[in-house]
């Protein structure tokens, strides 16, 4: 089953109360993962709908792979599963927040955030935490 | 002057110390707005590398409009500015986070934040703040 499509008038996407997501053109949403408690941001990935029907039915935190072109299922082996307690949807409807609740870490790197350099604007160098 | 490019090996583009932005077939990277103060997350959007080297110069959210193809110094019509405290990116350097003081709503619906609709998943209906 399919999303409904977005609605042509900006203003009517930005307050409906129907589920409307605007896909790119390569079939994607942009997903944002944050800490329920915390509210640390802990990564950026993507969705496409079979991903967010996923995360919907299963309270489980499913993207789509980019790099494997597959979907993935955060945590399916490295046991760093996301449970999902909200999810929140932007004005037009083309990117998604996940509140959650993060098993272990949730960068692949091991860290919790994906987030962990800070860019210094005067050096261009990134500091680690 | 341009960025330099992202580091062939993954390993290394995760952990390096040099800031090696990777923009995407578009030459966007996603930019997330998040309240200094509150982590509340305010808007995601798109930058470019003038905007990324512009929210670095001159510490004001600066992005990338995809619907007018420019240049969006964050406020520069509405006054809603975005002073930035802190740039984080994370580990494969094509996302970057935004700690930001902002003036009036973040959204352009006048809301502070763009996340103001939550999904019900049983229903697929949106609940508004």
């Amino acid at each position: 089953m399919s999303f409904d499509p977005p609605l042509q008038k900006k203003a009517e996407q930005d307050e409906t109360t129907e589920l409307r997501p605007k896909f790119n053109a390569d079939g994607l949403i942009a997903a944002i993962a944050q800490d329920a408690d915390t509210n640390e941001i802990l990564m950026l990935a993507w969705m496409n709908e079979d991903a967010l029907r996923a995360t919907m039915e299963t309270g489980r935190g499913t993207y789509w792979s980019r790099s494997r072109q597959a979907l993935w299922i955060k945590g399916e082996t490295s046991g760093h599963t996301q449970d999902v307690v909200e999810i929140l949807i932007d004005c037009d409807q083309d990117s998604v927040l996940l509140k959650v609740r993060q098993t272990g870490g949730a960068c692949h790197t091991g860290r919790k955030s994906c987030f962990y350099r800070q860019i210094d604007p005067e050096t261009q160098q990134l500091w680690k935490d």
